[in-house]
């Protein structure tokens, strides 16, 4: 035991934001905490999402023992399929989180190969050298846990997403209790959660939404539609109490708002008082200052419910003037344009759209701001500190968070970057070397309803299916495209006399897609480049069984 | 004059962020407010600003008699070389909002033909059939003022952009007596600024960031750099002071920084203390807590100084470890990723990056916020009201701000987008119409030290000099270009045989590009785009004398 080496290798979530999954190795043991993916940026426009480069774990499958989650959002667990489907061990987290894990396997029909072992806090595992306390912590999503993992060189914690919320709105506390426990028996290694430590003081309550909502609800004249993420488990539950004290039944619209309120319910997660639920396709029918909706598409997502409200083309729920919509939700930096976007078609249909910072607040953010960051390294005392989860700008301002602790048996933080290892051993800690990491892109069915025949695609290996990249020229002002749009095309189909039929047909079938889109729909890039790809994809993967990439370009004319 | 009409046209600004300008008609005498720029988007990548289309003033050329300036911001007055070398008429505005003018005619060497007329706030003049009154406003930058037009069919109100700032920097109170003054006479129409009408409450004052910018000078250990908007002369002004007072010397970095504040210190509008400035080369080798860094490029803009800095690319300025870098600035939507790439940068170097909010805060805002906005609405009362500068949320968020002046004399509220026309005679206020509008881009050198032989472009033309687009699979993690790039093209040459030798050639400078960059600079999409943009586009001029829009597309692999 005396010249162990225990080796911490973060494959995601440091230096980038979302895609969140650490290994753990010790000898010829490795468990892996949390496999999650990010959502892709314009630039990356032209996949669906973004999982972590496993190749690393790949090569050393014989010695993966387990997959540990700590809560059930998507930058959490979003890869999980991926990864048991090229490495099949145990999943252990808590049965919210597994739930949610579970339709996304269901999905992907490989629900029986899995196995997936439900845990609680307090519980604690032993996997070979690794000892494993999961620890519950407050965060936005309901069931979310740290974990206390003892090595044979030392004790390392993993906060998981966290923070610090004094007055949790289902009145279960952050254990602290536990984590200062361990933190006064020595504690040699923290990795902590830094998505806001660049924002200083604390962070609000969930509870500190309550009057914002109530108002909003109990004041509206009309309809009122509220946005926020599905597994706000807290926020939904604070929505659907206060329908019911201001007289409003409440429908739930979105495939994603739909499964999941159901998994929380049936869990005892979500209370949902008898009768208060309507279906989506009654909203329209009942008096107007009756009814809330509670509607997935906080992000502006093209194809989500709410983006479908905003340009008039959702099948059961229409805005109209005097209708309230709240967006209950952080502005994801990089999804500006979606979102406004939304706002401005809404607002055009008369209706009052409720969105950024106001007293009281609409949304709270699930994550620590600084001081808590602080109380977290002031409870733990550890040796060696690594900031996880948050691009450099807030690993750094974590770490220097941590600069106090210089005092207090703090030996170095370690700003870290996803792919560098660290290797502790009695010794010391230290940076040792790099493995490979990277993003994989994955194409999956374009229709949100559908889950069809996912892709995977490394684009490393982009030569092999090519890029076409449909060009449009839309005028901002009359929303028409003056010109037939073209399509130009790399490593895809050869285009040597100009004139191959396949791109001449995919013109076609793009300027097809114009005409059938409305005007408003036209003059949004967000919408019609989403249309226009998710055409283009269907009409080139029927012809010709290739999945290039496909990027639009729209031109303001 | 009884049967009189006037026509308020917008050419740009609403229902749109940035290029404002509107024309006021009254039988055969249009004056023109405003002529701004804005900057272009991603989506607009290739084009580096982007001006209205001036076509409904052109043709009328023969009518239009004058064009009339709030203040001088590029928002406003970017296009005035443009406008001026269409319609040659007298500019009347301010003296710093015309020497900001004069700066740029210079640059495009027509300043000779100008006829610049300076006025002072409570000047009134007569063009006309309209009498125009200029009214002083209190934002961010200095010498703004709002515009009280008497015309034939009554007063009408330009408010420019404003916030009512109770404790300006300067002591120059926002003129309120005057507003009133009108507001009790009567007002026929108020057109008023919506930048923040979806912000509840009051903006702070200019005054407020004092204390953060005290704490900053006075208690960073090292040096401190400064980045805000050149023209944002009160804000500078307290960074000169409060750097004296910290015994700091300052220097000036960067283009616009130098300009801009050697116009308003000319004017008497900012104070320099004697011997304060230090030369820009002088910086590295001064001790470091005894110097500021007054430096541009708060939006990340790839070639500003700070970006430069943020890439260790710049000639005279370096940051290192425990240099404080702060940003007193927005982030204008749309910059995010520029900008926290930027600041990743900073932070790799060993910056401690200040930016964001915070109390108290390092940026105040120069626009009113909601209260504000009803507090111009009171005190104006108009019988119309048409708001102005914003997208659709906040024009349609002001238009509810003035709902209760139903009851205090409003007739009607028109959210009007540009290119509409609003119509007043003795009989009211109506719709009237459509003018064509739309968006011109402007394709300048790219180098920000030479602005050579700028050539206007109407994407409308695109087709005459086609598209190119280079594509560029970058690693992001060994920021390596694995394979040579594409370059693919549309109506520009005939790739018809796929060994077009410019195409071939172009992919070349592409590659050289590459290698000539750091591998900082080549993880960076925003630098290397414009990089591969500016080299890319050198090239196929000096070849073809043809200025084919270029689109760079990076691919993260």
């Amino acid at each position: 035991m005396a010249d162990q080496k225990l080796l911490v290798v973060p494959l995601g979530g440091v230096g980038e934001f979302g895609m969140n999954i650490t290994a753990l190795r010790c000898g010829d043991d490795i468990i892996v905490i949390d496999a999650g993916m990010m959502f892709p940026d314009d630039e990356l426009m032209g996949v669906d999402i973004v999982t972590p480069d496993l190749t690393y774990l790949v090569q050393n499958k014989q010695y993966v023992r387990a997959l540990i989650l700590t809560h059930g959002h998507e930058d959490h667990i979003g890869s999980v399929p991926f990864f048991l489907s090229e490495i099949n061990v145990p999943v252990y987290g808590t049965a919210f989180s597994l739930a949610l894990v579970e339709r996304r396997l269901e999905e992907h029909e490989i629900r029986d190969q899995a196995e997936l072992r439900t845990v609680k806090p307090r519980d604690k595992l032993v996997i070979g050298p690794f000892q494993i306390e999961f620890i519950h912590v407050t965060h936005s999503i309901v069931s979310a846990v740290a974990l206390a993992i003892t090595t044979p060189v030392g004790v390392v914690i993993h906060t998981g997403d966290f923070k610090v919320d004094p007055t949790p709105t289902d009145n279960e506390l952050f254990d602290l209790h536990t984590l200062a426990e361990y933190g006064k028996r020595g504690v040699t290694l923290l990795l902590s959660d830094s998505t806001n430590a660049d924002r200083p003081g604390y962070s609000e309550s969930e509870r500190a939404v309550r009057p914002r909502l109530e108002e909003l609800l109990s004041r509206s004249p009309r309809r009122v539609l509220i946005s926020c993420f599905s597994s706000s488990i807290h926020r939904l539950q604070q929505v659907i109490d206060l329908s019911q004290q201001a007289g409003r039944k409440v429908a739930l619209v979105g495939r994603s708002m739909i499964n999941v309120t159901e998994i929380a319910h049936s869990l005892g997660l979500l209370e949902i008082p008898d009768g208060i639920l309507v279906r989506p396709s009654d909203v329209m029918q009942m008096r107007p200052d009756k009814v809330t909706v509670l509607i997935s598409g906080t992000q502006g997502e093209p194809l989500s419910a709410l983006a479908r409200v905003s340009v008039n083309n959702h099948k059961h729920v229409a805005v109209e003037p005097g209708d309230t919509v709240a967006l209950s939700s952080r502005i994801i930096p990089g999804n500006e344009k979606l979102i406004f976007r939304m706002i401005d078609h809404l607002e055009r249909r008369g209706a009052d759209v409720q969105y950024g910072t106001m007293k009281p607040p609409l949304h709270v953010s699930g994550h620590g701001s600084s001081e808590e960051l602080r109380l977290v390294l002031n409870l733990v005392r550890p040796r060696y500190f690594v900031p996880i989860h948050g691009e450099y700008r807030q690993l750094s301002k974590h770490a220097r968070l941590a600069e106090h602790l210089r005092h207090a048996g703090l030996e170095e933080t370690f700003v870290m970057e996803s792919g560098q290892v660290l290797e502790l051993d009695r010794h010391g800690a230290r940076k040792a070397g790099q493995v490979p990491v990277g993003r994989i892109c994955i194409d999956s069915g374009t229709v949100d309803e559908v889950v069809e025949d996912i892709v995977i695609r490394d684009r490393r290996h982009l030569s092999e299916d090519g890029i076409v990249i449909p060009i449009i020229a839309v005028s901002r002002h009359t929303g028409r495209s003056e010109t037939l749009p073209e399509v130009v095309s790399r490593g895809f189909v050869s285009d040597e006399d100009g004139s191959s039929d396949l791109l001449r047909q995919a013109r076609q079938v793009v300027a097809r897609t114009l005409e059938s889109s409305s005007q408003e729909e036209r003059t949004d890039h967000g919408v019609i480049k989403e249309k226009v790809r998710a055409d283009l994809k269907r009409y080139i993967v029927k012809q010709t069984s290739r999945r290039p990439l496909i990027m639009p370009v729209i031109l303001d004319v």
